[in-house]
């Protein structure tokens, strides 16, 4: 990654992520870490004295707060300094209606995941971010680690071989007690079926799951088999999920989400097994990635160490041994998110390893999981998802 | 465990296990650690010259040397100093025959697992060994290991509270590449249907992984979705099983068991997450185990250290931080086991800690298992287990 | 920490840290991450033509883009908009005139590590920083790291007892070769005497484990006997100090810093063993502490996690699980930096908490270790360190 | 490692090691593990009943319990199956007259470490010992593990290139209180000087850890300068040193050993750092070995894994990911000495793999170690070790 050297920053407006919020200032740190944007706009609550609020400690213009985001789409497109970009950060629910309006004033989208509530209106949201020609960017972070980005190259240089056994899994334990019960905002929306979709656990972070697992294997999912569970008395949605997994081309595997695993405090864990070899990676220690080729004994990658390919090395800033994290990941997601903006504002070709973001087919593709996910719990049966 | 003070050692056959074996030796080493037992005769192989020589390096008496295992038990049985208890290393389909020969001897038995190649002979060998009323222990080993111990107690105490979620793997590596190709002698008979039953890896390494966690949790299993998959071109049986866990009770769970997955040397790993708290033990790091109870932060258990129970330090040897292994449990298990044949003997009851080892009854549950899964690969559909 | 919510943002310049430095990017991402402060000017290299580039690229106003420090602490004390603090980020010999300059038109300073190169120019620091009333932070970063404040607060609460051993280490590898032959520029300036003092690895990350170590336990050294080695052929300073430890009190320890450890990136490792327990941390896994208990078996404590104190909580960004690294724990420097600006701008007195960073009084204490060290490898005998 | 397959077994004596001494059944399942010895002969306790009842329990023939320990060597010499080799694990004080009463009667030695309580005894041994022509081992028993013979073989290759440093450390919590004051019979004896010699820690753990890194290393140490603790209000002796370490050639390092760092259960951990490359070895996870070629990603060397040498190998017995643990190595030291003792027997060189073994020069050295550490920290000056 290198900080912006540009003559100009990306002029960025937020809807959602006002005061209170957890993803809003997560993004607003990824897009301030390097420089490529100017957080200018924003509908950061449709509550308008908490917008007016979050708005002014943001130092935002007055005139450019805004508590509707259609009025803020629409005075922001007609300014000629204007927004180039929007980022999404409310409750799922709203990305539709929020993308659309945004769409429809040609500004860019990087949206939160999961992308949508339903399949229709994902597939919808593709469909007109297409036709309006603008990037649409969903934010799956984890595919800003640089050694999420090794794995995947290790992987696609076939050095550990035919993928057999794809092992993914995503354990937390802070839905452990029923904490919608004492009011806890994020749990509360987390849990509501009306902001989230028909997955909870299978959107939030069953989600992330998928999407790490087919950006590190570039593999299509066929089908899924899944034991949707509710542990906790009194939850509306599913806390956890048990899934076999089938992938195009023979390959197996499982994937297991749950936020009431104590002990677990973010563990994604990824696996890939191969013909060849196999590579190993936690989320809790992204620095590191473990190879181990089959016949040899297995070595210790590391972000900026010995033997990195320059798929990861064009996303790191700091050198081997000093650990970035999460915010770290989110930034390299919005350094290549400006790449993709820049080169439509310039009308050049982006960076081709910029274009492996998650964006809205992917994201799309995500949605259709849970869908499956979902149904195949209440069928008990094997359910093709298409992807 | 402490070492031998009686004033006798118990006399021990085997059956199976001669040069060249690798279950063999570890039995006899385990026999041998505290010094309860005294390995007096043997049908070491089925072919006369092998199991000549191997009965004469282990120095037994020439005319205790046996090739015939009906012949063994017969004589053995007639003898003043007769052996008092056997043990069967040899590959699954022998465990029955031979197992049925010492019952009726009205010997001891020490099978290795998985019990038997099919329901009814496992079923047969329950009835038989409990109408001769003599001690039938299937050596599903890691039942020895002290911090498995402590895990089973900790859950038992109620300290982690209703169980709502199981999450087992036992990966291996060593049949990456086609080893029966080239005449590997583990690999051969392992992956041989007529030698093993129904299940390659699900019998070999599945069953292990069954054992542990129903040993652990004290749950019943209920049934299973599986599927069950042979990557490696050219092998006659399964290599990897994904399985959905279902128990009775409302837990759920998924367990994994490969033999191709490069890296894992003997990946067995157990995370158990009740209401209150979790579990996770690691066969590669078996003096710990890590407890983590809601609301506290995750603690560090060690073999024989601080807040150690006595279930686990009854069977310990070693000071903390003085690493036991693998022989050291397999060796716990003997050591579990002689308090059963003394305690048959002698006419007494025997010591509860060691009637918690796996007998001919878990041995019987193991297969019905590996039924369960190996039917609900082909039919892709959930499997009632009965266990 | 939270987002600058204030009206106003600091206004920063930056002396040093042009294209192609390590440490400028650094101190600018740490500046930028919370938004408390605004980069608006910059004599960002001695060399015209790369300062002009540099302050271009980070899109400076021309008329604040300096090459001469002396001109721009002159300049920009004279304008209404003239910034407010300074960052130090040139080689350690500059440190002391630009600071001196900066103190001098009663700009509040922000200094890289070590303070100085002779203890001579540090003392006269201190005296000058503290005769003009400026703030003068060090940047031992280290300290913003959350679990090293929990460390800290765990020492200083008692709970580990009477401090009586404390074992510290800072290893690398990246300089096992001779790396100033083929004139990497890093590695040049700081095997440099005439730009780096008395100690090269002393100085660059031995100060850091002086600092580290000093900073949690709260412990004045008395004295040390130290071996100070350079391994590489050709080099023209230390590489390696292996270091007794005398501490007021009767506590004792060892120090090990080395640059030629292959296979350490960047291991920075500190260790505290009290009448009661003892600590572990790990620079490279920052967001854990290990905490023993005797007694009780050791106790995982993460970043954010159950169990942690206001301490590290008042400097964590992100819920536990996300890993939060380097450029976070920078950034609180920054943040708390920014509270002591403030404070003084205002006129009021400073968060207890921020005060407790490393100032120029710390600076000073770790350049008299380097010379401690450096005399005690030269007159192989204990030297008394007055700190 | 083999069982044995030899046509007998060699007898064995034991001296100490008695009911309730930790020592004494490590050696006894050591020797048990393979089958090589037979315990036949024992004077297990100066007291007569301890000793008749230890014997007893042993089923020892009656009279070849002894209690004292001149009459044993007198009596085994003269009888025609009389003992091949005596195990001395007596307090070290009885290290001397025990090991010249064997030596005299031709019978050969293993004696637990350290040698003796003063260098003039150890030097008296190797000089009796040598001329006897009796094997004399001192069970360092760190030097069986395979992987640390892996480490010695990695060094001796040079393939991490000429040793520049060495850090080792050995660190335990068990003395954290001073246990002596409750009659904690293992901590009465270690703290007691008369049993012990001049260095209680010293001599305990800072042996293991000086024997274990000339072991790897090959390394003569020069001379050491010492800080020696008795941090423990009460406590007779030393409970901690903290050593800087000189080596014939140019290496550095240093040593810590600690019996009060809470937390540490067994902590021995060797770091080898040379002009290409370094290992690191922990002996609580002594199956794994850690090699890091400068310029390449660390691999991780597993026991029986790839890539491990024949020097390793020959000395494992279980399949890659099957823990070995402390018996296994101290195991591997009786199978070694086996070795050795049938070449005496049978008038034939040894497999030079077994020489390596620590003998009586070995022991020796580690005395003058502890002499120049406990001189050192009285002198507070560098002292030669003339090793």
């Amino acid at each position: 990654v290198t900080e912006n050297a540009d003559a100009s920053r990306i002029r960025l407006g937020m809807v959602g992520g006002g005061a209170g919020a957890f993803i809003g200032v997560v993004h607003r740190i990824a897009a301030r870490l390097d420089d490529h944007y100017e957080l200018v706009a924003g509908a950061l609550s449709s509550d308008a004295e908490r917008a007016a609020l979050s708005g002014r400690q943001l130092r935002l213009a007055p005139d450019r707060i805004y508590s509707d985001f259609t009025q803020m789409a629409a005075e922001e497109k007609s300014r000629p300094d204007g927004i180039q970009a929007v980022t999404i950060a409310t409750p799922n629910n709203l990305h539709y209606p929020v993308a659309c309006a945004f769409i429809e004033a040609g500004i860019h989208v990087i949206c939160d995941k999961p992308l949508a509530c339903s399949l229709e209106e994902a597939v919808d949201l593709g469909r007109r971010a297409k036709e309006a020609g603008v990037v649409f960017v969903v934010t799956y972070n984890n595919t800003g680690y640089p050694m999420v980005r090794e794995a995947r190259e290790i992987v696609a240089s076939g050095r550990i071989g035919t993928i057999r056994s794809v092992q993914i899994e995503y354990a937390q334990d802070w839905l452990t007690e029923l904490l919608e019960a004492s009011g806890h905002k994020q749990a509360l929306w987390r849990e509501d079926p009306a902001q989230v979709g028909p997955g909870a656990c299978a959107g939030d972070i069953g989600t992330h799951a998928f999407n790490l697992m087919t950006y590190v294997t570039g593999l299509r999912l066929n089908s899924v088999m899944a034991e949707v569970s509710t542990f906790v008395p009194g939850r509306k949605m599913d806390d956890e999920i048990n899934v076999l997994l089938n992938f195009d081309g023979g390959a197996r595997g499982s994937l297991w989400a749950s936020q009431v695993a104590p002990g677990n405090e973010n563990g994604l864990r990824l696996r890939v097994y191969g013909s060849l070899g196999g590579i190993e990676w936690d989320g809790e220690k992204p620095n590191h990635l473990r190879l181990a080729e089959y016949g040899k004994p297995p070595v210790e990658l590391t972000r900026g160490g010995f033997g990195i390919s320059g798929a990861a090395n064009r996303v790191t800033r700091m050198p081997a041994g000093l650990p970035e994290g999460y915010l770290e990941c989110f930034a390299n997601v919005y350094f290549d998110t400006a790449e993709l903006i820049r080169a439509k504002l310039r009308r050049r070709d982006p960076d081709p390893a910029a274009v492996l973001l998650p964006q809205v087919t992917e994201g799309i593709e995500a949605v259709r999981f849970v869908d499956a996910v979902i149904e195949s719990g209440k069928s008990r049966a094997w359910v093709t998802t298409n992807i």
